[in-house]
Parts: structure tokens; C-alpha cells; sequence
């Protein structure tokens, strides 16, 4: 009844319904044309006619002939093509790291480089991600992969819609054109570049591939150098008016005695951050404190020391335990939760804080039962701030899929050399 | 394109458009047939067909004729009729009290009732509710208006689905059936009513009344024994999985030393809530701390007192003040709203809190210049929880007009005399 026909009209309702059609194949999987009119409601020709136009994008392929239980004739079933890709990177403080997934969910490669991030400064760092960046696009182009979107993950606050870091406490930048810079350094008619905080990508990486992926209310909490979250509230990532929602790490319940990363006292970080782990189980000689070390081969041995019983080790993790049960505590009164997903060091002790932050959140949390609480440990590791924003990249293409006609004309960023430099 | 050619769709269709049509009068006001028409994008024959079968629900009439600036044929308007209510009502520790809006926004009467809650129980409690609610329609009926729907605000954890209040701690209430009591006080084919957190309904009552209305990030503090929040994110309110969200009175960053109404030690209500400010500025027998005096008389005395400069009125307000601010600092961080609204006591007192919050706000938030945070005092006082309670009771008006006809058939919840014992 509404007044749909104008030709403006028509154009938004084709690219909607490319979406429903591309979406359906996503969620329901192969299947044929027939199954998708029934599955949307479009009629089988206008069904046709979007899967010729998917294809052509080179968005579906045909899948596997189905020879049906005897009713009707055999069908040819259509798939999605996972030749169009999403890149997911991160900045961290001591590496950076790239993720490629394509459109059927599937991880083409992931590289992970140490990099001493606040040492390096912003220029040198950068260079370095765009340079691996445009390895993995290379390797992705060499395997037949189109790169159609990059979204960049950092520890810091964001602002998403120029693509500006404002604060990232720990790796010292200030106001920096991530998305600008790093389109400088890739030449061509770039993959459009997306920045947002690495632990609202995590938490988006959880609600769609993690252990919990679906779980409408979901709160991801991440342990590295600082400490950071991101909150999905009913299905929808919580941003806040200005996109700085969800900076768990600075919660002023920690020990004031401590400084942060941020220039303030007593952050919650400074009690349950990997620093604050490593304070308490170990002295400044110990090599589970040398940051040249591996990070997971650090946590190996304190998680070999705590199995062993180790006094002192299973005295810090309670400590530090406590502490993130604490901060959980509010987060389970304020965000009345149905899940807490912990990451980055918190889900590789995950097993030893367990027991400690659940007995916490029982004095704590005011609602009957935790409100439905349950903590769980990240199945996703150290790759979810990269997932999630593949993840991202990925879901632009289900929501328009049209609009990757341009990028996959040519959508491979090629490094310039002098930007390297 | 899609296939809605079926009787549901139909049905579906109308109902939807009737709701899209009366909200068009809500929030662009009275307007010709045809205007209606191009706001919807409605044919005119449809607009005509849905005006009337709202007229015959009696939501909408005739309002002014139109004599434009010479453009077609002068136009009959039409308006919202606000012969149909939404009544509010509010549990708190100290009173009752029951407010009714009509559909055109517009109050029709507010009743509070000052009542020792907790010591009267359950039962009593709950009987004068019914009467003050019973004599609020009644009076409404007297006016010619009818009450399509009653919420209720209790301050405390609230199942809304079956409308059951699960603990309200300060109130000292557990596991009370709120609907289905207060259904069976009012007899006849009551409107129907829903039960929610005060807090919440606050914040609603803020998000399209307040001063900072249409605020997409908005959190609601209120102060009164308890401390309550609501929190609407990009512009829905924040429930969580089991609708506990927003419980901000409990966060564990109070003195250790005192006990809160739920049991735990060092709430922040145990601190910042009305007892903490009466503990810091008066001695037990100081007149302001007499809950048989009217709240609002002794407010008025401590704020006589600040502003003659008194010592320990002043010391003592600073103190509730940066505990004030520690706690809206871990809103910001986490939240990121536009704006914090301060409403019970809080609003009283709020010339002489402001500037205290706000120093600590700035030592305690992470994001540059508060993440774009101001802090606002509201000006629908203690009327906050009722009328956001007309408000969701309207609301399902606006949703759905033709449910209106059932309840409009006979909508006066009449009280049985037995039920008052």
C-alpha cells in the first residue's frame, strides 16, 4: 500500500533484497532456488534473476546437484562463493597481527608479528602493518581471494566514522588518522579501511564465532597490558554517543597506589592487567617477567607453576582474581548479562580464576542468581579482535551486497614502496 | 515484491498503518487527511478508510478546519482525541503515588500518598494501591477519559514478562506476583497492567518527556533510600537477559563499613543513597532526619542550610558528592551517554553536587572531555517513575490502536470493596 513504485524505490528494494537472498544462504545454507523463494518469500523469478546478479558478482557459485527424497525434480543448489574476503587487523602492545576470512566464514591465513608498538611510534608501526597487510592481501590474491574490506583493530579510543584513534593509553598515540595513514600506504583503488576498538571487534568476533555466538546479551572482557570490553546489549554492540562505550579497563576500583597507562590512579587495570599478574607472581628477574619472551609461553609456566601448587603463584592469581571479580561484579548490576567471555590472558588462567571470581560475583551481584550470569573462556584466543573485524568487513557485503561490484574490480591495495620507508 | 498478499499480512498491514498513522498525528500534530497522506506515503482513500476506524476507537477526531495560503480547498484537521489514558503508578519506601496522562501527552491527575511501605507489608500496601489507583480512574471517568492501561514502578528487580517483582531490598519485598495482586483488587475486565523497575521508567519517562528528551544515550541516577539507574542506549532501554540492567545502587565501590538494604557490605547506595547524606549533615535527632516530616520540607531545610554556608551541611555534601561522581565516572566509562540525568534527591540538592561531580568526573574519565558527557538535573522530580509508567502504558497505544478496542469496551477497573480489607 505504500508508495513504493517510484524508481528510487525500486533500486533500495533490489539491492534488499540481494541482501535477504545472500543472508539466506548464509544462515540456511546451499540450497536452491525453489527452497530460497520459500525460504524469503520472493517469487522464483525474481529469485533467478538476484542469483544471476549475485553470481555475477562473484558472491554465489552453483553448489551440488540435490536429488530430492523423489518429490519434484532434481535441483541445482547455489552456494556462496568465498572468493570475496574480509581483513581483520589489530594493533596491540607488543605485536600487530592480521586475519583474513572469507565470505563463507572460512580463515584464509592469520600472521601475527611481535612488535614493540609503544617503542616504535606510530609512523614505523604503521608502516609495518600495511606492509603486512599487503602480504596477506598478496597471498590471498595468489590463492584467488578478493580483499573487499580492512577494519583495524586498536586498544584505544575510537572514533569509527573518519576512522580516528583519539587515546590508546597504553601504546602512547594520540589522535591518529588510522584509516587515512594507512590508506596513504596502499596504494590503488584501496578495499575500504575501517578502525574500531579491538575489544568491541572481539566482542562482535564472540556474538557471531564464538563459543556463546548468538547469546544477545554478552559481555567481552580482555586481559592484555590494559584491560578492555565491549558489550553487545540485546544482539546490538553498545557504543555510547561518542563510540568510547565499554572502557571497563578504567573503572576507578583498583589500588590508587598504582598508576595507569591513562595518567590516572587506582584503574581497575592496574589491579587485574597482565602487569598486575606478573607483579604478584613473580620478581622483576624472572623470566616469566621478560617482555621478549612470548606472551604465551609466559603464561605456559605460570599456569605450570600454579598446577604445581606454587604458593606464591596461586596467591597472585587469587589476588588478581578477586580483583577481576570485583570489576565483573559491576559489570554483571549494570549489564545484567546472560554471558561474561573472557579474553586475552584472563581465558588462558581462565581455569584458575574461575573459582575465585565466582565466589566474588555471589557476594556481589545484587540480582537473584548472578541475574543468569555465567563466565566463560574465549575459545577465540588472541585472534578475536581480528575476527571481529573480518567479521565486520564481511558484513558490510551481506548488507550491500551491490556495493562490492567497485571494490572487486580491483580491490587489491597494493603497497607503495616508498611508504614503507 | 515480497509475498503479503495473505489474509495475516492484511491484518498485519492494517494494524500497522493505523499505528503509523496515529503516531504521525502524535508527533507532527494535528493535520489535514492529505497531509497525513504524504507523511506516510498512504493513498488518500486509505488514509480516510484508517481515520476513521481510529475515530471509532475513539483515538483520533476532528480537529480545526484548515485555510491554507491559497492552495486547494480548505481541509478538515484532524487530532488526537485524549479521551483514552495511560495511568502510572510508584511503590517507593515512603509513598504511593499514581499519575494519569492522556493520549495527547497531556495530565489528567497525580496523587502521592505518603506511606510507611515496608512496615505495612505486602498486603496493605497493595490494598491502598489498588484504592488510589481505583480513585484515580474513577476521577478519570468522571472527566470523560478511560484508562487503557496501568504500569507499576517498584524499586527493585522486576520479571517484567509475568510482571513479578523479584526483591525490592529497601522496600524489603521478595517474589511478590505485582500484577496478578493488584488484578485481583480491581475487578471487572481490568486494563492491563505491567509491572518494571522505577528506575526504568524513569529513564523512559526522561527519554520522551524530560528536558533532555530524544537523547539517544541517556542514563538516569536517582537518589532516594536506594539508589536506582536506567539506561537507555541508542535509544532503547537497557534490560539485560533477565531485565536486572541498570542495578547502579549495588556497585561494590561504597565504605566497606556500612551494611545495604540487599545485605551486602559498601554499596554504593551506602554511600551516596538519602541515609549517607542524613548520617553526614545531621545528628540523629536533627529534625531533617525525622522520616514523618515530608521529604521535599527537609530537603528544602539542608539546602537552606548549604546555602547559609554551614560547615557541616557543606563538608557533608561534598562527601555525597564525589562519591557522586566515582560512581557516574564508571557510567561514563562504561556507558558513554550524552547526558546523566540526576533525579530524586539527587536533583534537590544538585546546584551544590554538580560542581563536585564534575571535578571528579574529569579526574576519573578515561575518554577526552568526559566522551561528550553533561550533567543535567531532571525536572519531572518524583514524578519521574509514574509518568514514564503512562507513558509505556500509552505507549502499547500507539504500538497496536486497534487493542484499544477490548479494553475501551469496558476499560474502568472498578475496585471490590472485599478486595480493600
Amino acid at each position: 500500500m505504500s508508495d513504493s513504485s517510484a524508481p528510487a524505490d525500486q533500486v533500495f528494494l533490489r539491492r534488499h533484497n540481494l541482501a535477504m537472498v545472500l543472508r539466506d544462504l548464509r544462515d540456511a545454507g546451499p540450497r536452491s532456488r525453489a527452497r530460497i523463494a520459500a525460504d524469503t518469500g520472493l517469487n522464483k523469478a525474481t529469485v533467478s534473476s538476484l542469483i544471476a546478479e549475485l553470481a555475477e558478482l562473484g558472491l554465489v557459485r552453483d553448489g551440488v546437484v540435490e536429488r530430492g527424497g523423489g518429490v519434484g525434480r532434481p535441483g541445482q543448489t547455489v552456494e556462496i562463493d568465498g572468493r570475496i574476503c574480509g581483513l581483520g587487523a589489530e594493533v596491540n602492545v607488543d605485536y600487530v597481527a592480521v586475519l583474513v576470512l572469507d565470505l563463507r566464514g572460512e580463515e584464509v591465513s592469520y600472521v601475527r608479528t611481535p612488535l614493540d608498538v609503544p617503542r616504535l611510534g606510530v609512523d614505523s608501526t604503521l608502516d609495518e602493518l600495511a606492509a603486512v597487510i599487503a602480504a596477506a592481501v598478496d597471498d590471498a590474491a595468489a590463492r584467488g581471494h578478493d580483499v573487499a574490506g580492512i577494519t583495524v583493530g586498536i586498544p584505544g579510543m575510537v572514533e569509527t566514522a573518519p576512522g580516528v584513534l583519539r587515546h590508546a593509553p597504553n601504546v602512547g598515540w594520540r589522535e591518529v588518522r588510522i584509516a587515512d595513514e594507512l590508506a596513504a600506504r596502499l596504494a590503488g583503488p584501496a578495499a575500504i579501511i575501517r578502525v574500531d576498538n579491538d575489544a568491541n571487534l572481539s566482542a562482535l568476533a564472540e556474538y557471531t564465532m564464538g563459543t556463546s555466538a548468538g547469546t544477545l546479551d554478552l559481555v567481552y572482557v580482555t586481559g592484555e597490558t590494559g584491560v578492555g570490553g565491549g558489550v553487545i546489549s540485546d544482539g546490538v554492540l553498545l557504543r555510547g554517543t561518542e563510540g568510547y562505550g565499554g572502557e571497563i579497563g578504567h573503572m576507578p576500583i583498583g589500588d590508587p597506589a598504582h598508576r595507569c597507562g591513562c595518567g590516572k590512579l587506582g584503574c581497575w587495570e592496574t589491579s587485574v592487567g597482565l602487569a598486575a599478574l606478573l607483579r604478584e607472581v613473580a620478581d622483576p628477574d624472572d623470566p616469566v617477567t621478560d617482555p621478549s619472551v612470548d606472551l604465551e609461553v609466559r603464561l605456559a609456566e605460570i599456569r605450570r607453576r600454579a598446577a604445581l601448587g606454587d604458593g606464591r603463584t596461586l596467591r597472585g592469581i587469587e589476588a588478581v582474581g578477586t580483583g577481576l571479580g570485583l570489576g565483573a561484579a559491576i559489570l554483571v548490576n549494570l549489564f545484567n548479562p546472560r554471558v561474561i567471555v573472557l579474553g586475552g590472558y584472563f581465558a588462558e588462567l581462565g581455569e584458575f580464576f574461575l573459582p575465585v571470581m565466582e565466589t566474588e560475583l555471589d557476594k556481589r551481584v545484587v540480582a537473584p542468581a548472578r541475574g543468569g550470569c555465567r563466565i566463560e573462556l574465549s575459545s577465540l584466543g588472541f585472534t578475536a579482535a581480528c575476527r571481529g573485524g573480518a567479521h565486520v568487513a564481511l558484513d558490510a557485503v551481506f548488507t550491500d551486497p551491490a556495493a562490492v561490484g567497485t571494490a572487486a574490480a580491483d580491490p587489491v591495495p597494493t603497497p607503495i614502496p616508498g611508504g614503507m620507508a
